[in-house]
């Protein structure tokens, strides 16, 4: 399939990699003009506008934010005024349950598909094409996505006909890792306090009730204590729990626990966590304790 | 070997009648007499008093809470007065750190040994043999422990030679638990409120990034809305917050997640939780966003 990629970050790179791999034409766009080199020394084409990136059927999206899909989206030259009638828009990025009820409307008054297909996994997993994916859109647009979501993932979940529940899905699934990561950082600020051995600590755990890959990767993360580089950066998190927040405030479902990790995210932002991957959370129950300076 | 084994309680009966199996001499002792009929039926011998429970060379003990292990151990004909010198009394019981320090303390004036061997695992467990053990104390004890151990549980993690950090990985552990039942609780009145299926949503989780059992066996105990009977009520769920929350005061670890669960435990105690399972706590979510009455 002749397709666009627009936005050419640590996910977007390795996704759009993975597509070229599987066969496909990729016409790459990134405002950072120097990132698309290395997708067109793999084969990609070059996009000089996002206009031009909605030449072929399809046109994915990974961007940070809403500001930065809504711009892509609906700006001029973007996707709604670029991508022929019946193309697929097929939004990848975190965004706000609203902005995904936002694009579903303007893609169907233009003829042209969303499906909402947010990713589950961190830079390695987006690079190795074992991303976790939930889509969401009208059925013969998820058919047609369905072989290019195959090409960047290992599983694949469709989930519904309405775009918006794949993101509520994603968010709430943040919601949940970020729980994890606080909880693991209560939990190993007491053990560690006590003078248990920590990683004789998190070995109980993972083989036993929580042998998941998420109490796995991120007791590691907090284990080792190395934050830098962000795989997942601590302002993204602070922006999915404030997503899911607002979702859930727009259908009155109040949660405790998201309410906490929203300031337990101010606080680590407010302490140097602007360029720390989220799971340096749980550094903040350590300092509480008297365990860490700063 | 001959042993003593008090509090035939859903955990005790399951654990005790895996000791037989092994061929183990074990006589049983539990306040209600009744309870003791199956496990005699089985082989084992009724004691008329906790005093006689000890007459081998180890004696366990399975009880509800703090207040009765200290009665079982501490009173008049209690273990601490009973048991042979060398003798080794192993608590299975969930109990404080405080008391695990205490008793360890009168044990080791008696001239007696504390294995500290809390187990991980609901009554079904108990009754395969398939708990997860995390035991702790001196190494000879926990070494003449071990055969025993491992007859009731399908893992034995030996911790450290201070029998209280088996108590404290245990009481930390059951935090991590009700952080999962709280979580998945307020993420399921989401999706479900947003009229997402449910099921679909716990099954896109647990076969991706929490594919592990506590998220497979609280979700399905949630999903259901089965609580009765209880196969850990929620009063004990209740304790072990406060169990926890007490052992980080003493160690000065402010724990923000465990805070809001107790508060959690005392709306669902406020509200019938009396004889519910705890993992009732989910239905909070649901009730705080008007999905279900009382």
């Amino acid at each position: 399939m002749k397709i666009g990629f627009i936005g050419l970050g640590r996910m977007g790179s390795g996704m759009a990699a993975n597509l070229l791999k599987a066969g496909h034409e990729v016409i790459v766009y990134n405002r950072t003009r120097e990132k698309m080199a290395p997708l067109v020394a793999k084969g990609a084409k070059p996009a000089a506008s996002t206009a031009e990136a909605c030449a072929g059927e399809a046109v994915f999206t990974m961007l940070a934010n809403d500001d930065a899909v809504a711009e892509v989206a609906f700006g001029e030259g973007g996707i709604v005024a670029s991508l022929k009638p019946g193309g697929i828009h097929i939004s990848t990025s975190t965004i706000s349950v609203a902005l995904a009820e936002r694009l579903a409307e303007a893609h169907g008054k233009a003829g042209q598909h969303l499906v909402s297909a947010p990713v589950f996994g961190r830079p390695e997993a987006a690079e190795a094409a074992q991303l976790s994916i939930v889509a969401a859109g009208a059925a013969p647009a998820v058919g047609t996505a369905k072989p290019l979501l195959e090409a960047i993932g290992q599983k694949l979940f469709a989930v519904s006909e309405t775009p918006k529940d794949a993101n509520l899905i994603k968010l709430s699934g943040n919601f949940l890792i970020a729980t994890v990561i606080e909880s693991l950082g209560e939990a190993m600020a007491l053990i560690g306090k006590a003078g248990i051995d920590r990683a004789q600590y998190l070995e109980i755990l993972t083989s036993t009730l929580f042998g998941a890959p998420v109490y796995k990767t991120y007791g590691a993360l907090i284990s080792a204590g190395k934050f830098e580089p962000p795989g997942f950066a601590a302002p993204l998190g602070h922006k999915d729990i404030r997503l899911v927040l607002a979702a859930a405030e727009d259908l009155r479902v109040p949660l405790p626990i998201a309410s906490l990790l929203r300031d337990r995210f101010i606080t680590l932002l407010a302490n140097g966590g602007d360029n720390l991957d989220w799971s340096a959370l749980a550094t903040l129950a350590e300092r509480d304790a008297g365990m860490r300076q700063g």
